[in-house]
């Protein structure tokens, strides 16, 4: 169904990530014109296809200003954490659309004919289900029961502390379109040992997590147990609800967690760790898994 | 209307905006407990309230993952922002809710009897108005169709670089959450001669930006022509429309901006710099306006 892609495939950006624009340079009393290479933004609406009694209806679910590139795994993994379609859905097409200029900034998802999707979730979002109102408390439970992959009490993964110091000089190495255009976040999948499994850049970092994810869920790699992901950025809510909707149950992150993304870490049993830079490191929830 | 609050005001936070935790740092060998500040994040609901045939009605507008503190704005300046209360709008009351567990997670702005909202930009977007769909072109036209201070062909105004150079240092001396938690997204509202003006922080970069346009919005300083913003991190397409909304001509930003932020503002006349860091400075558009 999918189209299998390589690691070196994973790495690279596509041109259309990246555009190019002359620019001044202002340093101490000097100014000079040099061409700089910047982060590609551009609307994708993404749109779910599906059957209702034979018949194909289609559904706007959300425009996300976004890096083009892996358009296809933005789509599904945004579908799939925020829980509209399942590790199982059948995923019969991804339909991208070439505007009047060119642009591809439409993707439509068409699911199999016997597959309803749960629309009720594409109008509202995870933080609207208290009878109280939203809070934090009840953006968590609603993670709770959406979330296929429960967290687990026992669990017995364990990283190892070197491990741990290596993996953002290797997500900088492999960040290309950072490197050229210094304004994208980046995402890095690793294995226990500290192997580049996958990354992505985006403008959006919510964005390029999706785009990890859903890669994963078109190699068929769900749940990611046995991997640690590293953010180049702070780690927020948004970002660890989408980790926990993968079963990913170790999370590090170059900046600081807030208050939301601890709790939730904790509630889920996923280690978190923070500030990771200058050789050392902050451990917010699960210790236990850090030799 | 809205109590009025000092400068100080503006550049403190509240105790809300910052939780403690005890975290376990790891450095070389050497492992100990501290306690951390963590930047909190909360759920916003921002309903809108109005009137129609004399009968009251609300309506969700948005849900927000946002630092509390300062909430109003944050509600008054995403309303503007996004076009849907304008600069003359009558604000009769901002209505705060507090849930069963004590927790300030919606806000309700009640417009006067006698003003009826435009409620088809609450139930879409910027980016979806083309016939051939979204793209970032149509994305800036619908921005010049809704702003209510047009981008103006001439313009006199003249900021110097020495002053340029000197907002980051002020922005970080005065940025006391993210002193703390390292957590926050900041920015600061200058005057063109480098005072500072306002200064917000939140999780959530476009929320620290909707607080500072919506302070401005109830002290009536919109359009807020003669300043400068300085954002904390990068400059993308939501950021540089807001100041755009807000009439802000001159953006200044820590880090990179996208490709569409750019064309944004170069078709709103704005001047942009980024990588304001270091000494030196990148100008994107608007060079004019450097001395």
């Amino acid at each position: 169904m999918f189209k299998m892609k390589t690691l070196s495939d994973n790495l690279q950006g596509s041109n259309a990530s990246t555009e190019f624009r002359t620019v001044l340079r202002r340093e101490e009393a000097l100014q000079r014109y040099f061409t700089d290479a910047l982060a590609v933004e551009e609307p994708l609406e993404i749109h779910l296809a599906f059957f209702i009694e034979g018949q194909r209806e289609r559904k706007i679910i959300s425009v996300t200003m976004r890096t083009p590139g892996h358009d296809e795994e933005l789509a599904i993994g945004f579908l799939f954490t925020e829980g509209i379609i399942k590790k199982g859905t059948v995923v019969e097409k991804l339909e991208p659309f070439v505007c009047e200029q060119g642009k591809e900034n439409r993707i439509t998802l068409l699911l199999s004919i016997s597959t309803i999707p749960d629309l009720t979730l594409a109008d509202r979002n995870f933080y609207t289900t208290s009878s109280c109102g939203v809070c934090g408390k009840s953006s968590i439970q609603a993670i709770r029961t959406l979330s296929e992959f429960l967290p687990q009490e026992q669990n017995d993964l364990l990283i190892s502390r070197e491990t741990i110091l290596l993996l953002p000089g290797i997500l900088k190495n492999h960040q290309l379109m950072f490197e050229s255009t210094g304004g994208l976040h980046g995402c890095g999948l690793f294995s226990l040992s500290g192997a580049l499994i996958s990354l992505r850049e985006d403008v959006g970092r919510h964005n390029a997590l999706d785009k990890l994810i859903g890669h994963a869920f078109m190699d068929r790699r769900l749940p990611l147990e046995n991997t640690v992901l590293l953010l180049s950025g702070r780690a927020s809510f948004e970002l660890v609800q989408k980790a926990a909707m993968a079963g990913i149950v170790i999370v590090a992150a170059i900046g600081a967690p807030s208050s939301l993304a601890v709790s939730l870490a904790q509630e889920f049993n996923i280690t978190l760790i923070g500030f990771l830079r200058d050789h050392s490191f902050n451990i917010y929830t699960g210790a236990h898994r850090i030799n």
